[in-house]
């Protein structure tokens, strides 16, 4: 049986570890002891160390955005022929740590499109994967074994594969994460003296403001404002056809 | 028991007959008798003919938003002494339409900040009014009967009541509800190019461009241009925080 290692267990994490559990040998790791608690009464096999979730066939690095380039530095010398994969929500920075890591490492970037404002271990569920799109990523440490990792793994978990660049995925981010981000914190704001009378619509349209802060940071940095304009140059158009 | 005749019987106006109907003797009315008949299978009293609704203690109208002047100008002479409301999404024809209706009409607005983008009696479901805000927006034929008529009938339906103007209400609902919606549309089409790879976040921002088009057409009209300028104002204000 395959084993796989899973560095991080919040929402994200935690999902991933849970999902496939059943079907593969899972090894898990949280730097936080709470969590590790938690993850152990969900039937987890959690490591007290981060060293000691390998060896395996493959490691998930699912930490926040902030901490992952950190990580990988921990874990990829440790790893071995191990394929390393990450589940970050933006690739540039991935991209990068790849060409500086050793020819023998394998990193490849996952990203499932899911999740929600909720986060942390207590509100993972493997559910929330089923039928998303999973963007499969290359670096110049991605071979074919490692792309099949990655693919293995998001189809394990019932995602739908999509391959793209690491430039055309933090586009794509840009435009599906961070400007309906930027747009909620702004519908909130402007619409701050009326909220208390606001129906589902508005109250839907403002969600995203609940974004956890080191997230939202981060989907708020890149190519965001390229992004921003395309949405407003739409914008126009709307407002220009009610005349 | 208090009779209450509602005219329309979609979402809004069969949620609402639902809602009473344990309570209260209501008779129902819908234009279209596919409608009828479905209301009928859930237990309402429905008349085959607007006139036979009357009379009644108090009437809602709750056609969808482009008729309710033409079913006000049906419904008023008719009523006597009963309590018109209007249910719709906007209230500055409503005011119109009783500054010029007979000094014996009594009129008042009724807006329940619920539903969804699901339209139709086969959609309607009492639960949607529960703890959300009712605004109620008196006209120059309102008086205190009027008003108290339509405060209980908002609690009857488990809602929170607000007062307001017809312009503060207007206004309001321009930011809530026609804001959102424009922003919807102008996402919906800048991120057309990637939407086969959105998460849940991106879903949900674009999820009132699905609002039935004869309400997305008088929601973006009003005072939408003023609360879209304010709109802008914050969304250049988050732009500038990026830095």
């Amino acid at each position: 049986m395959k084993t796989t290692a899973v560095v991080g267990l919040g929402l994200i994490g935690g999902s991933i570890a849970l999902g496939l559990k059943d079907a593969r040998t899972v090894r898990a790791y949280d730097v936080d002891g709470a969590t590790r608690a938690a993850a152990r009464n969900r039937g987890l096999d959690v490591a007290e160390r981060l060293e000691d979730v390998l060896p395996a066939d493959e490691v998930v690095v699912a930490t926040p955005l902030p901490g992952i380039i950190a990580t990988l530095d921990r874990v990829v010398p440790l790893a071995g022929r191990a394929v390393v994969m990450e589940v970050g929500s933006l690739k540039a920075a991935v991209a990068a740590f790849a060409e500086r890591a050793p020819a023998e490492a394998r990193v490849v970037g996952l990203h499932p499109m899911a999740g929600s404002t909720a986060s942390g271990f207590t509100a993972a569920d493997p559910a929330i994967f089923r039928g998303r799109p999973f963007l499969v990523v290359p670096t110049a440490r991605s071979d074919a074994r490692a792309m099949a990792a990655a693919g293995d793994l998001a189809r394990a978990l019932g995602g739908e594969v999509t391959v793209c660049s690491p430039g055309a995925h933090d586009r794509a981010v840009a435009m599906l994460s961070g400007v309906p981000l930027a747009i909620a914190i702004a519908l909130a704001r402007a619409g701050a003296d009326v909220a208390h009378l606001a129906g589902p619509g508005f109250e839907g349209a403002t969600r995203l403001a609940g974004t956890p802060p080191e997230l939202a940071r981060a989907l708020l940095g890149g190519d965001v404002k390229d992004a921003l304009a395309r949405f407003r140059a739409a914008l126009d158009e709307v407002e220009r056809e009610l005349g």
